[in-house]
């Protein structure tokens, strides 16, 4: 798998100089990319951008690391014959027309994996956006230069997904809205050939990957992935799509995906540590929290909830309920110091409604001081903190101070940030660069908790 | 409930010249929105930034419609004593200290009652953050008023809620994200006398309120609530806090709520057609759906799905499973329309995939035609299109379009907008403006489309 996420030389069967269209972005991220060490193959064209094309891969002079092809399907087995005479061992086909519409192109699938195996070459895709390597910016994909170029952050979190729209509109999503850090970004499609499996024992031993990510439609190989799991430390999260009889047969018409028994899986994920999650979003919440924090899962998971809101503490226990987790029971000694901040008619108690005591003693002071008790606690295995953010600045949240009590501590902290919208992406960027995870809603705040703390 | 939430003439008893403090806010908002007619007491303050106080209730000259009291806990008797010599037959107790806090606030609460029914006097509160009207800029609430002056825009929302955020940090969070229309906001804390049935009541006699959204912590007359959401067409949204017995232990100590048989209470919800939801942004995203759609609930809700990813299709299609609504087989006729844009190899299905269409034809054309084979199939209820936002402004869909056709087909669309972060609410403003919701998640967005559609 290295060769394909780190390779020097790239070929690309199927340039195309048309604006706007995919094989055009594949060429400017090669081109961007790899440089002299990029050859565009283009049997109609001599020049793309003014760079020289080669009429066919044969014709090209140097070693080349990985063809990515993007040409019709039933021109790519002639190419991969190319390719094979040339020596190529690893092969992108990005095109589709494959598996996924119906019994010819799974009859051509099949001749392309042949053709591989005979030549002792490694398929990727069909059907798929391909590879991204973010530390080296080696982009193997035909996602929109505009989308990507000066956005990707280097960090852990290593993505292997059956869409294009995680690979590429979820990114860009994500990358608008908070800072992201990533490795590499794989994109498998029909997985003919390489598959998650693959990828995730390629990942265990990469060390610029800290947390695996996976939107995946099949799992043909259970058993080896599951054993892969159980083996490491690093933590993987797991979205599968097809779940139900709707979601499995639009499955199939996208990945030829086969239906799976979903609580056989269900059962196989628990046992092998595997995070189960159930939307996308979801899938890189829990990816990017687990990366931002850190710590190791625990044995136990026991909240202090810090709200300003009687009726958030409730729902959220609620959440802490449904996933699984506990409500700390708060010690003498924390109740005590939580009485010298807190109003005479006031008996603190788990979740803590700092409300009172913020009209009493400004905010800034008030959550220090409970942020401190909370954490000193013994019954306290993480904190949850609701922040209210209002349209103007006042300094309410000493951001190095928490940094530090999750740190000295080793007890996660995760934020969900409630309040103005101009003001929010600022203080996330405040807070997660310091490791603490940050919520955009008060539900996904508690999942993300449950993974950073309990590894579930 | 009128008098509440349309008076005349207020009073303050505890107004504050104390900036930043609740009694404060409370004094500015009565000020702005009542000016001559809003009558501060205060024994100790003469004039409070340059307005004239009383000393007490029973020296204002002038008939008062609501009293508003917020002063400590055991001097509220002795005010509503007064209030009843001064014949007020409204008053909302925002002061904390009763029975949320045990033995002690219980007897004072239930002594608070006996003076109010003695009087005739209806009771709102205590420990709440009063009433909203947003059609008439009625504010009798101690929201701090920076946070609503000049964001609030009338609507024909409605919500009750026993939770501070939902009534003042949540709107703020909703306010500066979406035009989310208001009729009026009620927060009732503990509900000694005024209760969610006699809001339920009023709204549907309420011509401005055409939904109505509630967060409860204990639903006590759930016999006449439920006969009440029986006989209505306007939508009823809860969320009831204190699920689990953690969220319950929690509910106890915030407004004093008993918890009830959750399945007995899910049954109910189910027979009277009350939508229930399970998180504070599913509360408020649902409600707006609702209002913003404005289309009747129908008896089935089989949806087309329109994406520009194979994979964010299987997650929405696991998602609509879960949700208990359906996929939509599509007619003959819709799939031949579809061929027309789809290229050679892609057999069209639903989820509809249209990013092989769109790489073909463009944007605004594939997805303006799909849209129309989609919604002239018989076999389609409604449509959830997900639309992706490039960071650059290309011309790619006709919102106008989009309206036109929800409102001839009298088919309900939902949007899911993924992508720039930047330029997203400018075109959630567009769509909402037009009657077509949109979602920040693409589980929430499902979500969104389950209510408008099938009223569940």
């Amino acid at each position: 798998m290295k060769l394909f996420l780190e390779p020097d030389s790239v070929a690309l069967i199927g340039a195309s100089g048309k604006l706007m269209r995919p094989g055009h972005h594949l060429f400017q991220n090669l081109q961007i990319c790899f440089g002299d060490k990029f050859y565009p193959v283009n049997p109609r064209a001599d020049r793309i951008d003014g760079k020289l094309c080669y009429k066919s891969i044969l014709e090209v002079p140097e070693k080349v690391d990985v063809a990515v092809v993007f040409i019709p399907a039933r021109q790519v087995p002639r190419a991969l014959e190319e390719c094979a005479k040339k020596q190529i061992r690893r092969v992108i086909i990005e095109s589709a027309g494959f598996s996924e519409t119906g019994p010819e192109g799974r009859a051509l699938q099949e001749r392309c994996l042949s053709l591989a195996r005979e030549a002792g070459m490694r398929l990727w895709g069909p059907n798929c956006m391909g590879a991204i390597n973010v530390h080296q910016q080696k982009v193997l994909s035909f996602m929109n230069p505009l989308l990507w170029r000066g956005r990707f952050v280097p960090g852990s979190v290593s993505l292997v997904v059956q869409s294009g729209m995680l690979s590429a509109g979820f990114l860009t999503h994500m990358l608008t809205r908070t800072p992201f850090g990533l490795s590499k970004v794989c994109s498998v499609g029909n997985k003919a050939d390489v598959d998650e499996v693959d990828l995730l024992e390629y990942f265990l031993g990469d060390r610029e990957t800290g947390v695996i990510a996976m939107y995946v439609e099949s799992m043909k190989r259970g058993r080896r992935f599951f054993d892969l799991t159980r083996s490491t430390e690093k933590p993987v999260v797991v979205l599968k799509g097809g779940r139900s009889n709707f979601g499995a047969q639009a499955a199939l018409s996208h990945t030829a995906a086969m239906a799976q028994d979903d609580r056989v899986l269900d059962a196989a994920f628990r046992q092998a540590r595997v995070i189960r999650v159930h939307g996308m979003s979801e899938l890189l919440d829990v990816a990017r929290s687990l990366a931002l924090s850190g710590l190791p899962r625990q044995a136990e998971a026991r909240v202090a909830v810090l709200t300003f809101s009687g009726g958030g503490g409730v729902v959220t226990s609620d959440d802490i309920a449904d996933l699984d987790i506990g409500l700390a029971s708060l010690e003498p000694r924390t109740l005590s110091a939580l009485r010298t901040v807190f109003p005479d008619w006031m008996e603190p108690a788990n979740p803590v409604d700092l409300y009172p005591a913020f009209e009493k003693n400004g905010h800034t002071e008030t959550f220090r001081k409970t942020l401190e008790a909370v954490m000193e606690d013994p019954g306290v295995d993480a904190v949850y903190a609701h922040l209210f953010i209002p349209p103007i600045d006042l300094p309410m949240f000493d951001y190095d101070h928490m940094a530090r009590m999750t740190r000295t501590h080793r007890k996660p902290i995760v934020v969900w940030l409630l309040g103005d919208a101009a003001r929010t992406p600022a203080i996330t960027r405040e807070l997660e660069s310091r490791g603490i995870p940050v919520a955009e809603d008060m539900g996904r705040g508690a999942r993300m908790l449950a993974a950073v703390a309990r590894g579930r």
